[in-house]
């Protein structure tokens, strides 16, 4: 079976994606599909399977499949990506529209220069501060911010944030001292953290700048992690590190993403997406 | 800039192809291209980029990129592929032909049901047996072959074969036993193979069938090696644990070869390749 297809992929974080407005697959076969695109020997190559599909909820859905062919929640990259294809291939009308996920309706809005999208901008929602909203052990507290924790003979000083899924975020005064390869993984298994946790190392720059580097739960060291670079921005201003209600750069290896706290408490995202290639993948 | 590709694999190792019959890329931007397509996060990703362009040698010619952009020269399962794509595309017109390779010309036979190429076999040339032509150090022999092999405090048993490239073959009781991630790291870079080995652990089935594994040299644990294979049958003949002159069933990770030494000297190998995806790739 030939499927169309379209690759894109947002600081490095790429998936297959297909358009469900154009063409059809069976729902018994998109598990086994995700993981045989996925597979760099024998497929195209991918972190997934995303599909852009007509919604009642929203003007545009989104669903995504991991390369274990496990379905997935929600992922900004992602979101940008799908925001983009969604309007320059006219599924959408307006340049402010919403984006049906598994995890709920997603604002998004697309900057259009020639009729091309050059940057997405999305709301991530809410952080959630609680010590039980992380989750992390301990009593509970409204805020975990500039707290001693400790690991082995070391005490490093966390702030703990939620973006839906749990970031522990360590500021370093410069990022190329981060310790990802020492401390990523300790950290991320901490009992601390009972669902595990995603590591962010940060280094504030100036006002308007961050230097950010990821061990994420579950994958290890990747190029960007657009909840992490949400988190830090929220974690520096949390710690007066950065003022409040300011779009700040955050630099990720894979790129640059800007991030905004807003007054009502809503975090923005900002930033790019690139397609990569479109064109027929032979599905045996 | 749009650049129409073929994506192709033979036994998990994949390519990207492009069909210079049909269209060009100025020679100053392969490099380049080769790393971006390859590039599994912002490009397609493959093992590499391959050409197949006009040839005033052979019926036609192709060129292949690495992954970090260098020209390699020589590629069984990239031949293979060659192979299906010029037949099926009316490059050429015969079913037995002759490919251009950075390392001589090619002869290659497709075989062909309902016009499309479901099996290809390539002819490998001749193995070189002498030691200085693997290159391994020692006294000059005609053939290295069941010699013992000191590995730390184990003594192994090497038969050496040169198909281009040096190959160090042992055989083992059973394939699950294979020591790769034990010893090929250490027997790759052992300072009796000056330039490095490739290492296969090879399990005689029957006589006519071998299991195999390898540790590629520069790559580690890989699915297939289309020369090692060819290292394996030539290694087993020279042992005596197989007849001479037969067609031998070589089972890799990532599927079956066919390799005969035929009675001129030659080794024929004969598998599938497999078209993945068909598009454009969107090159900045």
């Amino acid at each position: 079976m030939e499927i169309p297809f379209i690759k894109m992929h947002g600081l490095g974080n790429s998936y297959v994606y297909l358009d469900l407005f154009k063409s059809q697959v069976a729902e018994e076969l998109l598990s086994d599909l995700a993981q045989k695109v996925s597979n760099v020997n024998t497929g195209i190559g991918s972190d997934g399977l995303i599909l852009i599909h007509p919604s009642e909820e929203a003007d545009v859905g989104m669903r995504i499949f991991n390369k274990d062919g496990s379905e997935g929640k929600n992922c900004g990259n992602g979101l940008r990506c799908t925001a983009k294809y969604a309007y320059e291939a006219g599924l959408v009308k307006n340049r402010i529209f919403q984006i049906e996920t598994k995890s709920g309706n997603v604002d998004v809005e697309v900057m259009v220069h020639n009729e091309k999208v050059y940057e997405i901008t999305i709301n991530m929602g809410r952080p959630r501060l609680s010590r039980s909203s992380i989750p992390m052990v301990g009593e509970e507290l409204e805020t975990v911010v500039n707290e001693p924790f400790k690991v082995g003979n070391q005490v490093l000083y966390v702030t703990a944030v939620s973006m839906g899924n749990p970031h522990a975020v360590f500021f370093v005064d410069t990022i190329a001292e981060a310790p990802l390869n020492e401390l990523g993984e300790i950290i991320e298994r901490d009992p601390r953290f009972p669902e595990g946790v995603n590591v962010e190392f940060v280094e504030v720059v100036n006002d308007r700048e961050l230097n950010f580097r990821v061990w994420e739960r579950g994958s290890g060291i990747t190029m960007a992690c657009g909840t992490g670079a949400c988190a830090a921005v929220v974690a520096a201003t949390l710690n007066q590190l950065i003022p409040k209600n300011q779009t700040i750069r955050v630099h990720l290896d894979g790129g640059d993403l800007m991030v905004k706290w807003d007054q009502a408490g809503f975090v923005w995202m900002t930033g790019n997406a690139e397609v990569v290639a479109a064109g027929t993948f032979h599905y045996v």
